[in-house]
């Protein structure tokens, strides 16, 4: 950086901003008629992940339109998976699918050549930081080890991960064999994201709200506190968001444990909560996706709700979850002006 | 009831008893060959609900296995929209189907003739109390207005009820009136099977957790509030269960504004967090329901820890939610004798 202060890293340091700096977690998608433009030049859904020209593209169309704080890589938690040959495949209108692991297939995981597959995102990375403008964070992101892995032992989604829940309760050895290889080739894979020229990371644990407390604990705040030490091992500096979803109770103990720079907050989260773990540091969020698609009164009620409760700490603006496909592109244009406009 | 103590009334006036009374949810299920073998011999699954013959035989099932403490009469809680006439079917393998209802559907519900239709699920209460044990409690249920207005709303189940979400975003005020209804219906519903029989009911509600904090307090805690008031007046002994699942930091304001006599766990509630609302009153729950599909040391594990945590204050134990179809039934006797070989 060349003296030029980026709005959410500054709130990732502990800093209060008024009006407070805004991203959307999936951003570059499916409701921008430019992303489905790309979307169809493009051949299978990794392609585009993989394709530097094309990913950066999608990448800067939500910034051109909006003018977000944060640009977020383009790019897909279960990339890692698929560098680990799980044969991963996005199936239209069924979601992902990939070769479902047992316990040999825990055994035979090896890391070797993860980073390989994985640098054209890394190349993806570092052209963004060039084209971006100065004061636009760039985001690199990864899953966190408990979610990717649901995925890996069921081989596609499942309303509440059932198939990991009992995988992880019949095979406890294996199952934390498997968390600590993905907690390990993700910390390198941040690591390489942050080197590219990302700015701060974000690690999406969307499953972690199915977890009981012994496993919330083994499953999802120890393997990110493992990540987040080993990035900050060769990266002292680095700047981290966990997103726990779901995770409601744990969110205190998981920040003390995780020492994350931020906590990601889902929209269930009440925010009279919210503001007392906003007093233990930066929290990100946290409105209802579905109020960017109803727009006009909820949009406002909704936003104003989150500006009033949290606005007064360290905040980023955000969802509580993806920006989802049916969401209006001027609704987003409306949101982004209401925060920006709100009072110092 | 004749001088007899029933366990689980006991603890619902707020007595702790060791070891703990134990029912399940859905505890007459598939996971049981008898059901599976009674399932066969009905039509369809509704079919099962309102034959009083086979729905007393299905509910006994589980009672005669194990002995559990609280018989939960068989039933569903769609069969409100099924009064209704909102064509509910039970589609195999694809789960719940109905009509999905509109602003102006919303507008002609009717709740004339709702008993009647539910005549025969009344009359199943009615014999299950004579048939049952003297010491066995029995339970009645419905669902709570905002899981049943869920499926009302888009017709089916969905991943996080967002058609739902986004419609009372969109209609306030239709959707407020939904709720209304639904919950004076369920409560007279409730009242009916108080009145044939039931010890108890238990008001589920499955979706609670997809709320945001003034849609949790306006679509969650405030109608099943109206729905306690509701029946309180009628019968003011009545014994009230909430089980609001996934509503977390919600879960100590939800019990002080309802006024349920005991709140239902779902699995994901750290222990160290029920400790906290055993405080304010009982509390049911809330093994992983896959650590009985796991069996052994995981399920040991697993009644341990809220045995330790729990079994000092008034608590009735049962899962975090339905037990599946994959579980053992001789894992839910090892679950039972390991309850009730707990100490003093």
């Amino acid at each position: 950086m060349t003296g030029v202060t980026r709005k959410i890293v500054e709130v990732l340091e502990g800093k209060t901003i008024a009006p407070p700096p805004i991203w959307l977690m999936r951003q570059a998608g499916r409701y921008l008629p430019e992303y489905r433009e790309t979307r169809a030049r493009a051949g299978t859904f990794l392609d585009l992940c993989y394709t530097p020209d094309l990913a950066v593209e999608v990448t800067l169309q939500p910034i051109r339109r909006y003018g977000f704080d944060a640009a977020i890589l383009f790019s897909d938690i279960l990339v890692i998976p698929d560098a680990l040959k799980r044969n991963v495949r996005f199936v239209q209108g069924e979601g992902p699918r990939m070769d479902p692991i047992d316990v040999p297939g825990i055994e035979r995981l090896r890391s070797q050549g993860v980073l390989d597959h994985l640098a054209p995102v890394i190349e993806t990375v570092g052209r963004l930081r060039r084209v971006l403008p100065e004061e636009t964070t760039l985001l690199g992101f990864c899953g966190a080890p408990w979610t990717v892995a649901t995925y890996m032992i069921a081989g596609h989604g499942t309303p509440d991960q059932a198939p990991a829940r009992l995988f992880a309760y019949r095979n406890p050895e294996a199952f934390e064999r498997l968390l600590s290889v993905l907690a390990e080739i993700s910390a390198e894979y941040l690591i390489a994201q942050i080197d590219a020229g990302a700015d701060a990371v974000q690690i999406f644990d969307s499953w972690a709200g199915v977890l009981g407390e012994r496993e919330f604990e083994a499953y999802a705040t120890k393997p990110v506190a493992r990540m987040i030490e080993l990035v900050r091992s060769a990266r002292p500096k680095a700047k981290i968001i966990a997103f726990a979803k779901g995770a409601g109770p744990n969110l205190k103990s998981y920040r003390q444990k995780t020492k994350a720079d931020a906590i990601g907050l889902d929209w269930s989260v009440p925010l009279s909560f919210a503001a007392e773990l906003q007093k233990d540091g930066p929290v990100q969020g946290n409105l209802d996706p579905m109020r960017v698609v109803a727009g006009g009164k909820s949009l406002e009620e909704g936003i104003d709700a989150i500006l009033d409760r949290l606005g007064n700490g360290p905040l980023i603006f955000n969802l509580g979850h993806g920006i989802t496909p049916e969401a209006d592109p001027d609704h987003v244009t409306a949101l982004v002006e209401r925060v920006r406009g709100a009072k110092a």
